[in-house]
């Protein structure tokens, strides 16, 4: 409700048109239906094509296939995230075009599918365990529409193979990298673009990794400015944000 | 040297125009030079406007006030962060149109001031102890020629404070949001717009602060997509990436 | 044993009513008697109607078994927190009323249920995932006679959910707010409420949620004040500090 | 604004005595401007004693001062926390009836003194060195309006004081236990005592103290139920808090 | 090889009665010998009676097997901790009078049963939980010969119970005290016997407990002096040092 | 008061020799005046000789002066931990005698020097900066009538000094063993020595050293048994338990 | 590519030997090529008989296979280290001379054996648990062409086993230490030998062995000059580093 | 003295050029002054040329002074390290000659400077805060007699300037890594020679650096091989070890 909505209210008011009580159940809320909506609206945005987003971790097979049921009703595009094999051949049984990407382990419904952005996201590991990180990136920015490229396996341990990539890397509007041991990665990409920088630390590893504490730090450490930190495995929060820069 | 450089170089040698042993200097540390090059053009970026950075902290008044007497040579806007009131003091007797942020620690020579972008970067801090990492981000936005609108002390123990301020916030293309004992704020924030938000947890605080982890975890672990975290107290970093974001 | 107890049995003793040897024994462990029987009267208070309580984990199934046919032989409800099935199983085997909590993992046996208190305890979680550590909150509320609400899923990453609900939350005496990935609830809910709010951190989460530590953390900076904090995922504390306040 | 201020006003709206235009400006921030009313009035409720609070640390001695000044306009008491003898010293300036608490560090100013609440607070300490805390504490209970009972030095190594003062203990209606090193004695007295407890840790002490740590972690594993946590040398908090449930 | 074993041994060299060559061999390992022997002898010293100790963590059925083979053809006692059921059972196959103590997983074979120390050792744990470690301590102390006395379940939640059994820890020449989440324990019997005590930090709990950090720190803060502490989960060690202790 | 005397009092009421009001002044705080009593001579027993101690830091040089006046009544030696130069100046005046060990920080007041025990405790430092821990150590054994033997700076680096000691070392009734970074002498001389080992990591050091953690671990993983260890720093703790143990 | 080559190249430009298009082809990733060159080849350089490496952990058996199959189509050694026994079995099936090692989960095949280095590399244990990383160790060490000394379970706890082998310990031109609870033995070792010693802590050990952190800490500490760290567990790098000193 | 010095004694104690008296003051202490003495000549051996090492960081001015007198007296170079300003006053005073970095804090006393090595070592930073620990890395290594290669500045955020001077770097015999914030650089060097590499983490930094901790953990997580880690500004330990290794 803005500022002329009101107006509109309390002239309605004045003019009888509308009842106290009425004007009370409208205003009482107020602005919290208004929150509410603006939540709905930013949040998951309404618009048409944002996906619906569901964080399976934590949630039953039937949950997750209650909530897919309900949101087919609607006509957005679903993605799931964390999603298990057992969770896609259950929502599978209700949507038959319904896909899974086991490395990401998402679950995917395109219902309308658009035209990407002609911009691109790219999406960098480390080493091929960041993968599944990656994967779950991809699927994310994917679905948002945009255009995504993966360069993956190409640590600073053998510099040379990022340098070769460095050019895909460079025309990007937004760059995801992604890494566990390597958190250096990080570091050097972001001295060497003048795009955003997304780094997500994975927790693969081992010994002094600290299940990816120690890839977080040296990220945040990086110097080379440009480079802001997600969560570690949080591959879908950096193909989120990374959407959201593209599109900007 | 791009590709028809090359093409150029070697038909020249093929054609005697130039000598081999000229050729090899010239390509003898390619791409380096390159990767040099790009590096001064883009990561302390060589076009016009542009401000060279200097990292103050751990340098002597003498080696800043020297750095700044060489870049005064060239025609950049200078931003000097983590300066004392001492570095100041010695660069303002070489450059008397020098101007010091006491709160924010920052030198800053502008030279050539230019236009300001339309769009804006939102600086929003959770307390007032906050606002020192703030001034730094502010400083740097603005050297790099943003327009920045600051909404200071809105932390979630008085969340209407940041409500009444929503409007603002939601209009910027990025949002940057600086807290301490509050990471809340960030994720608070983080789910009531659709723009990038830069968060900076910052040392402030006393007991299970512990420096800025506890904000820094809090950020991290926002459930809020949209949310991308720097190094504690790194305003700079902060500025920078959201300059990047807004001129995208 | 009080002063007046006291001086009764020492003119018994004067007065040759009561032997020398029988004043030691009643001596002779003073005050520890009264110590112990304070404890088993306020600890787990032997007021008819509170509940005796079990904590199951590191225990066997026969050693819970046993415990629950000794108690059963007193005329108390019980309580048993962090609960198997297999545990429930064998309880029920001698005690066919018993009820188990699946989510809680909570074993309870009412022998005599009670008016519920007037007042109650609102129960807040941020997220589903965050809805055992609820249960377990609930299950030990309820059985100490409490009134309760249970509010979940109102994180603040869509706030607008938490503020439709804060009528009832702010018509509580007490509020338990339970959440794993946003800490940040607490801190939100103890701005706009001006009751005792008692924040469980909860294992729930990945990366840099350290198994709750980001959320303890977090909800131990809250500015706000009116927030204290238990252990992570230690919803039976919670339920029973809930239930001491709730019932002052 | 409650819900009949709100009717009142529709009605006005409705019989023209207030304007549109002035009933926009009334309701256009509603509810904002309760809420933040209530913030100002210490983040909560404007009943007449309730004292205005400043956290002093991390201001300078002018904006302390400043602050003051505004609040003393109004006519409720105030309580500044962490304030340097410095700012107690600019505001004895403005205000000749302020007290200074020096191991406590806090201002009062006191404008109209009310009756105390019958029941009592009980703050109990295990050191000595743990003594300005609870004077934090103290002084916020105090300024709240409620009864309080202080009983210091009582720590596990000499448990035989704090049995001397059990009595007092128990008889309070709320305890805070503060303690450094000896964080055991949160969980001692939590199972003599059927009251809520309130634990502070402080960060006094040295080696594997970790600056309050140790005393924190001890006293979140506290298996005696009843006790919940504020953070590190948080004496404000728990005398808010205590102050809380006292009044319940 | 003390000063005068070296001067006979240089004076036989001297008059010829031994070789330069044999000379060497004497000297060249000096002290090393010694040392190792010394070792033998005082670490696991060789007197009758002292047992021979196996870690069994790590090693392999077969492993452990192989070793009890070997050290039957000795005449000492042997105790295998961190031993599982399938070990026992080999070593059960070529022995059959070992033994096996289920909860605090130790092998003992006794082939020499000697009176039992006069004095004894206390074994108190906090909960039922922390018995596993009680058990190996036990274990271990009986067969280096101690007497003990366990003192099961007296934490500082029902401090009454522990009182109750004061008098027997008093009495104690060395007291074991094992906690998990209730690390005040050992501070407070600390504070209440003036013997030795000590402590046992356990891997039990949770939350906060961080797998025995929380009472390793407590333990470790203990004010009460005479309390030193063991790593978490050593009940061998516990039960070694007091049996060193016990046996002064 | 202990059961003989308990029957002497309660006989002595029977036969009229003794009040009931005088019975009840005797027995109203039973046991609590021994506990308490008990406490101040050191926490522990009223046993001659025992010195009263007092832990200096956190009171203010009044507050010590004063502690020392009042104990000065009595027939006690004294000793001040942590106590700095100003409170022994503090000190000297109103006793004379007193002494001040600058690297230890103790003040010692000795009123009745007795024969010290036959058996001495081995104080053994890695380094050079770990002396001041030594010296508070000493002073506390010295104090406590314990013949002391120092054998200082023979950390692991050169082995070889430790080694030329060990004689003295193993003849000690108990060995401390105090170091900073070099926490692996505990354990050389846990494998080298029969007798109990107090190891006291210090907070000497830089880098990972982490203020005496490093230490600490690597003493509580020693596999050396024999060896417990007490907080950083805490040169009074272990003085204090070797005394206990030494005098067994 | 070196600079001779290139000289070579460019004449043969000018000499129309070598066409300009050809030219570019070679030219325009130089030096990439050569530096990924060298990176396939163990990231280093292409001398003959260093085996390729293969990080198994964390890709599928048919990765595992794919790559050793394509490897094999060169003629170096392979190494797998971190395979599992089911990926042995399936590298088997392509190369039947495969061989495992069980206890250190490495896979080599070697195609061309060649002479070993005199000097050794000495890999010292301190226990028998932390034996399959020093099989690790002594894996890489042997592949690479290294003569090595494998000296094991020679902990300071018995430290004369350790002075036994001290010769064998000192001739070598590199030492590995390696060790979970004991890391005092790098230090120990450290200061007995005049050559590198490199320390690899070992997540062997319980309690506040943390996983490895206390030997890493320990190790890191060392004030014996000339001990150096590489990460928990991480045998294949001192096996590296170890080879590259020993080949020096 | 080794086997034939020995059998020299022997023979000369069996012929009677030697007494047996001055056998035994020859042989008592063996190995004991072997290793002694090759302590003090910096913990290792009598080589001429060796210096004598001094940690100075707490040692009094008068201390430190006196050990130089000490060792003035003898015919080698002395080093100290961590040295205040005052000590090198003192120093002075007796030693005209002795110099001080007073960027890497060292004291340096050369009688006999030599030849240093050919092959060199490089020493490289990421920043300019890096060298202090730098030089102290320098004026190790120098006085030891290594020629070295100073190459500082070439951080990451600008890889470009790292890559001009790779070539330096690769010619070394060994590399010494010295970063803070970046400890991407070890990573990224050790990639790219064959060379073993020495990594030092540094405390330089700010916020999530947490006092070099996070470039420790980077710098242990490389996935490059032939990387090496010392204690955090241990430049000393680096130089030290790099001697050793140029010196094999």
């Amino acid at each position: 409700m803005d500022e002329s909505e009101l107006r509109n209210l309390l002239e309605n008011i004045k003019d009888n048109k509308i009842g106290v009580e009425e004007g009370i159940e409208k205003l009482k809320d107020l602005p919290f239906k208004d929150l509410g909506y603006a939540m709905v609206d930013n949040h998951r945005e309404i618009r048409v094509g944002y996906p619906e987003v569901i964080y399976c971790e934590g949630k039953t097979v039937d949950q997750v296939k209650g909530i897919v049921e309900f949101m087919l009703t609607k006509d957005n595009n679903i993605l799931g995230t964390r999603a298990s094999k057992e969770m896609y051949k259950a929502v599978k049984e209700i949507c038959p075009y319904a896909k899974y990407n086991e490395s990401g382990r998402t679950i995917t419904i395109v219902k309308n599918s658009k035209d990407k952005t002609e911009s691109y996201i790219a999406i960098v590991t480390a080493g091929t365990s960041d993968i599944p990180v990656a994967e779950e990136a991809f699927e994310t920015a994917n679905i948002f529409g945009n255009k995504v490229e993966k360069i993956f396996d190409v640590g600073v341990a053998g510099i040379h193979r990022m340098f070769n990539k460095l050019d895909i890397i460079r025309k990007a509007k937004v760059v995801i990298v992604i890494a566990g041991m390597e958190g250096a990665l990080a570091s050097v990409i972001g001295g060497l673009v003048d795009k955003p920088v997304i780094a997500v630390p994975t927790s693969v590893g081992y010994g002094a990794s600290f299940g990816g504490v120690a890839a977080l730090l040296s990220m945040l450490n990086s110097c080379a400015s440009g480079v802001s930190v997600v969560n570690i495995d949080n591959g879908f929060g950096a193909g989120y944000i990374a959407s959201i820069i593209n599109k900007l």
